[in-house]
């Protein structure tokens, strides 16, 4: 039970330091932190709670993370179900919290025809800077490929660990510092519903393609990193 | 007496460096470091301390985040007073000395009908952004409960507790990345408490929100964490 | 084999993640990475992947550092070859799917008449700030053997080596602070090579370059490590 | 002979790559990487040598450094002298490759009326935003007792001090995150020598405040660490 609740404080904060910050503060003029500045509220908010909960749940915070790592063999099937479902509740929450705050300042409204709206992800029309279908698919999939070939790979026996917490967090940053304005950066099906479901419209509409590239690229990491490059000796 | 002294110095250099980097360095044009600059110095105010003299008083350098650890059974009561006299004194001598170096520069006047004028807290009118009064209570609460989950998570005996000094410090930068934009970000009362002291009119007396929401936030996380994060056995 | 997928994979990561960044996100208005977006990128593809395969490969992802640590006398002669064959192999298969998902851009095309063109070096003209070729070849040789007694330096058996990840990573990332507006950084022949390959034109015509300064440099710095700062004795 | 070498290298890092980011890239129109980018320059020249030759020298690179450990207590005053030509060279010998790089540009010139030219320090009419001689002398005298205490409290036996190489170089991006509108921030006086070298005309004549204030700063910060902060118990 506190692995869930691990999980679900973990991803509460991921949605809401991630996407916060990109509703809050990107874009003010002259002082806004920009694309850099959103990918580095991510990439904390999984270190921060990596060093904080990881130690309980083993900090996933992402329903593709705990697919991959059931595919590399690190993690049972039938815990599959409870940490994404909370996982999805933590990210829901921190959602509902973004919208509460987001509605204290006068004039505001979530415009659902405008790609990225309350930090939504899309393609096509809703890429922030208009890729197809197809390039955004690649990019989610790449990218969560190496998001997991990271995680495994920092987390193995024969490695470094006590560096996992930062190798995961500064590389969902980097992810993001690529990939913004391709797809306003996924590779968490969690974080990419708990904004949808808030902006609705087509951002809803194109949520499918959020769930299914990051858990596809996050499976094929579990199996290359088993078949490649894992060292199956004891440690 | 040693905790104390170390106390005042890691409270000095969070406002002389996290404060001052505002003041100085975040508006100048083309070339300022914005609020994601302002966000990092901030963070790195807390973890260049921790590993500075964290090791002499625990290294809290916050009044919430004294009351946080004693919500979560790390801190004793009769302590809290004197760590907050110390912490306040030192973040005073801190805005005092930026006072002096700020009138340095011809033309300095501190303009107390500006929002986060000397780098102060506020909501309302005084919120950078215009957020409400309700906005910024629940940013500054919820903020400094996190704070604290990743305090206590990450000094947790069951973690890798030596990169607590990273984890607390670069979610310090992350709490700056969220919202500068809502209340110029406090979670710190003694830091709003400083600047207030020097500014006063309306931001001074708006303080009362920058003590009550970080320590009731920050008094919320020590209970949650015992309750249903903990592992109570023995290491 | 499985060294040969680690620098496969961490070297398509480097390239996939650096000069991605540079493509996709650095000159987006107001809101773009900048080049201190794609100098930490850089970096962080290099951290991230030293914490992930850097105990299966030693994590070279570098023709230039696979030379360096053969001339400090940390990686055999033989193994030189496959490392740099399955180095450029990934970084060309990384610059593919970079063009195809730019391709996924309507009006996309790579302009070879334009300093820095999809992310490929250059000097005289196709430096992106205009530096003469001497100027050019200063800086790659220098920065390399900087990058090298980084690595021999932090991965010594006298060093606090768990953090050469990080100040490797890091390093990388300074490098980049300094000199992408002289020669866009190199500092990799390969990362140099899957570009070019893909611009064609002139700035392919002056891969030399950023093959003979980077490795040159690589090599002198093993010697000076070996002559001047490292410690012959036992640990 | 090893720790002299190491104390070239890591200075000669520390101003081509301060010093370097600060002429090459920061005021770049559009991407350039601003003050933030040289603070976090500045300090990663100091992490990576931390790590790279901190083990052979203790990683020094400024006169202020080793006058602040010799006051603590932390080193002998016999090697005062040797260390400090050291790093001298190294910084002059710096600026001089800095200056071979940047005349590899067409109409480069050093235009010595100008404040912060080639990245030299200064105060009145030489700080970069216009604060008076006393304003810029606390600013270096504050900031250098701070950097001190960091040095002092993370590599004190009792700390946690395989973080101090982290600590101690994101501590210096902090000092330039505060300080660079200031003075251009020195904290160091073979640094404001190299470049007031190079400079010369009154950048050179204001040479002085740089080498009293950090170095009283450091020496102060080594009497408060030993008389207020230090445990007198033997590990």
């Amino acid at each position: 039970m506190k692995k869930l609740f691990a999980e679900f404080f973990g991803t509460y904060w991921l949605v809401f330091g991630g996407c916060g910050s990109a509703i809050f503060a990107a874009g003010i003029p002259e002082l806004g932190i920009g694309f850099a500045g959103v990918a580095l509220a991510f990439g904390l908010t999984v270190l921060t709670m990596a060093y904080a909960v990881g130690h309980i749940s083993g900090g996933h915070f992402n329903p593709a993370v705990s697919f991959g790592l059931w595919a590399g063999g690190r993690f049972e099937a039938k815990e599959l179900i409870p940490y994404i479902i909370s996982q999805c509740v933590g990210a829901i929450a921190a959602a509902g919290t973004l919208y509460t705050i987001a509605s204290g300042k006068a004039g505001f409204a979530i415009d659902n025809t405008k790609a990225g709206a309350f930090a939504s992800n899309g393609f096509g029309d809703f890429s922030p800077n208009g890729y197809s279908l197809e390039a955004c698919f690649i990019t989610e999939f790449v990218l969560t490929l190496f998001f997991l070939l990271i995680i495994l790979g920092a987390t193995d026996k024969f490695a470094n660990g006590k560096f996992a917490g930062v190798a995961i967090g500064l590389g969902l940053t980097l992810i993001h510092l690529i990939s913004i304005p391709v797809t306003n950066t996924s590779v968490n099906p969690a974080r990419s519903l708990s904004q949808a479901l808030f902006v609705g419209g087509e951002p809803l509409s194109q949520i499918w393609l959020f769930w299914i590239a990051p858990i596809l690229g996050a499976i094929a990491a579990g199996f290359i990193y088993k078949l490649l490059l894992q060292n199956h000796n004891e440690a």
